[in-house]
């Protein structure tokens, strides 16, 4: 079939396009700093609602960039959102993600303190790679988990804040932002109940991209 | 935090509760059978358009849970959407989730025909698993490819086509929804634009609860 000898790379120059004149004709400008990790989510989501949800603190896609062009590891909430990652991406940057989730020190942890397994997972990455991207999709609890370690310290290269969700969700994200506003620490927000683990491995991309010289900045199609 | 120490269970059950109370409210009444897949995917999402999105074949879930209980293999178009299918519900019913977009027999049949990595694995994934549940959340291509397998005799147990995108994905979805109505083929198909690796998981999740009774059927709010 013709359809199957389109290049990806056509398809997503296509897409971008698509997105850029759609998001004109809804009167939304977005700054061109924050441009590229929008147009991402919403190219995993096509969900123009992130053109308003999203919120980023000054210069959090420059700081984000720069840690992972300096090597800052990216640590997740879920498997799910790690397998997201552009391994390609990551592999030019020689970085690395991970996800402690499914660590039995993790579930044990989480079972002696009556916490969270996403909670004593976000404690272990604290602990291990406390200068690390934290990349939250799914769930609060890990949100709330960063915010006890930044009140106790923990000064993370940048926190993405995207769960998704219904109960506590919401509240974890206005949480998270306003408390990395205080501490001078990056962060990039999903506020409401949208998110997920797609959209944290999005804004992960769309940071790799930038840091990896992936994406044209003369190209106003990003 | 106290946060944290609300049971998992809860939560999701809370949150089906507002679901369930949002769609009330939006007028919105969900047919018995397909009303736990609809719910368990704006769970996932936050996204009631889902509600509206989603078409099902007749008894396509009930013949989605009747394959999976005994013993299909599911079949993803991306790692991702495979690392998002819960592991303990797909041990229950001793099931089996495969991906083969990563191995290098795929690459290798994708560069020699021209055709994309999406396109082969779901060759291959005919080949090898005839009466699978095949889950796309990301590709058009994949579902072309299926669409061609059953032209050429395929019949899966189910078709899950939820890809996202803006060029060539909801015509894709069209496809092969008209397709397996056809063809007599169980199918789930997200409409338009909207859907993904989350939401295929979603889908196979509701199925693989369903299957191994883990949602009580007499319990409203899912």
């Amino acid at each position: 079939m013709s359809r199957e000898h389109v290049r990806p790379a056509d398809i997503e120059r296509s897409s971008m396009q698509i997105i850029s004149g759609e998001l004109e004709q809804r009167g939304i400008l977005l700054p061109p700093e924050t441009a590229p990790v929008v147009k991402r989510v919403i190219h995993t989501t096509a969900d123009f609602d992130y053109a308003e949800n999203l919120v980023f603190t000054p210069d959090a896609v420059g700081q984000g960039v720069r840690a992972l062009s300096g090597g800052a590891v990216i640590v997740t909430d879920t498997n799910m959102a790690r397998a997201g990652i552009s391994r390609p991406g990551l592999e030019k940057l020689h970085g690395q993600s991970v996800c402690f989730m499914a660590d039995a020190d993790v579930a044990e942890t989480a079972r002696r303190r009556g916490t969270t397994r996403a909670a004593a997972a976000m404690e272990k990455a604290a602990r291990l790679h406390p200068g690390a991207v934290l990349a939250v999709g799914n769930a609060p609890t890990a949100l709330f988990q960063i915010a006890e370690q930044m009140e106790a310290g923990l000064r993370p290269a940048l926190v993405i804040g995207v769960p998704v969700g219904f109960v506590n969700v919401a509240e974890s994200k206005e949480t998270i932002f306003r408390l990395c506003r205080e501490k001078g620490v990056p962060a990039v927000v999903a506020l409401g109940r949208k998110g997920g683990s797609g959209v944290a491995a999005a804004i992960c991309n769309a940071l790799i991209y930038m840091a990896a010289g992936l994406l044209d900045p003369a190209d106003r199609s990003w």
